[in-house]
C-alpha cells in the first residue's frame, strides 16, 4: 500500500468535512463523531480523525464550510453590484432562496449552530458568535450606505433593519424544517417586501 | 429504609424535570443524561431514570415543562384579558420580556428545541413541532379577532402576523443569547410595535 498523496489527502478531508456538514444540518455540531463519519464514508475511524485531531477541530472546519456554502449562496452572486438597497434586496432575496432550496439535508448549519452553541463555551462558540456578528454587520453596513444615499430612510436605522432580516430568515427556516409549511416561503417575501417598502 | 411515599416521589421527579430542563437550555434535549443529572442533584442514577424509564419519556417530559414555563410566562398573565387586539399586544410584551429575563439559563428551550429538532424524527420532534404549531395558531387566532372586529387591518393577514412575530422572538433570542447583544430587547420592542402600528 502507497501512501496517499497530498492531494488525496485533501480530497479525503474534504469529503470529510462535507459529510460532517450535512450530519449537523440535522443532529447539530456536538452530535458528530468520528466513528459515524467513518461508517457513512467507509473509511477507518482513524483515516477520518487523522486530518483533524480533535472533535472541535472537525467542528470548527464543518462551520467553517457552512459558512463558505452560505456566503456562495447569499453573498457572492450579488458581490459585483454597486453597494446599496438593490444589493441589500438581492442580498436578502438570495438568503431567502437559500432557505427554501438549502443545500443541505436538515435546513441551514449556520442557524442550527447559532441555537445549539448560543449558551456553550469555547473555539466553537466563538467561531460561531463571530459569523453571526459579521453577517449583521454585512447587512447593517449594506443598509448604512443605502441610507446615507437616500436609498433607504434612517428609521428603522441600519442595525434595526438587519435585527429584522434575521428575524424573517430565522422564521423562514423554522417554518420550512420544522413546521413543513409550504406557504411560509411567500410569507417571508411578504414580510421582506414590507420592511423594505416601510424602510 | 423506609421506601419513598406517592408524595416523595412526585417531589423528586419534579426535581430532575426541573433540572434536565435547565440543562436542555444550555445543552439541548439529546445531551441529557440520566448520569449527569443524578450528579447534579446527589441522586443515584438509577433514582434519577427509574421514574422515566428511557431518555425519551424524560425529554418529553422536561420540553412538556419548558412549554408550561412559557405559557405562566406569556400566555397566563393575559388570559383574563378580551381576545383582540390589546391582548395581542400583550402577550407579545410578556413573550420579549419572557426571553430578556429568561427564566433558563441558556435562554428559550422551546426555541432550542424547535432548532435541534426540527430535521430529527420521532415522539419529541413531534411534540415540538406540536407545540410550535399551537403557539403560531393561539397567535393567529388572537390576531383573527383583531381583523374581524376591525381592530386590526387584513393586510398582513393572521398567519403572516404570527410569523412575523415569530421573527422577533427568535432574532431576539439570537442577540441575547448569542451575541449578548444588550440593546436587542428596545430593537424588538420597536420592531414589534411598527408591526402592530402597520396592521
Amino acid at each position: 500500500m502507497t501512501p496517499p498523496t497530498a492531494d488525496q489527502g485533501r480530497q479525503t478531508r474534504s469529503r470529510i468535512i462535507g459529510r460532517a456538514v450535512d450530519r449537523a444540518s440535522i443532529e447539530g455540531l456536538e452530535s458528530l463523531s468520528f466513528g459515524e463519519l467513518a461508517k457513512d464514508l467507509r473509511l477507518s475511524k482513524a483515516g477520518v480523525a487523522g486530518p483533524f485531531g480533535s472533535k472541535e477541530a472537525l467542528q470548527l472546519a464543518a462551520f467553517d464550510r457552512a459558512v463558505q456554502i452560505f456566503r456562495e449562496h447569499v453573498w457572492d452572486p450579488a458581490a459585483d453590484m454597486p453597494a446599496g438597497r438593490r444589493r441589500l434586496e438581492a442580498v436578502c432575496g438570495n438568503w431567502l432562496s437559500y432557505l427554501e432550496h438549502c443545500p443541505f439535508p436538515g435546513g441551514c448549519v449556520v442557524t442550527t449552530a447559532s441555537v445549539e452553541w448560543d449558551a456553550r463555551s469555547g473555539p466553537v462558540h466563538d467561531a460561531v458568535a463571530t459569523a453571526q456578528k459579521r453577517w449583521l454587520a454585512v447587512l447593517s453596513a449594506e443598509a448604512d450606505v443605502a441610507i446615507r444615499t437616500g436609498e433607504l430612510s434612517p428609521v428603522p436605522d441600519a442595525r434595526q433593519l438587519a435585527f429584522e432580516l434575521n428575524g424573517i430568515a430565522m422564521s423562514l427556516n423554522q417554518a420550512i424544517q420544522l413546521l413543513g409549511d409550504s406557504d411560509a416561503p411567500n410569507r417571508a417575501r411578504r414580510a421582506l417586501d414590507r420592511l423594505m417598502a416601510a424602510a
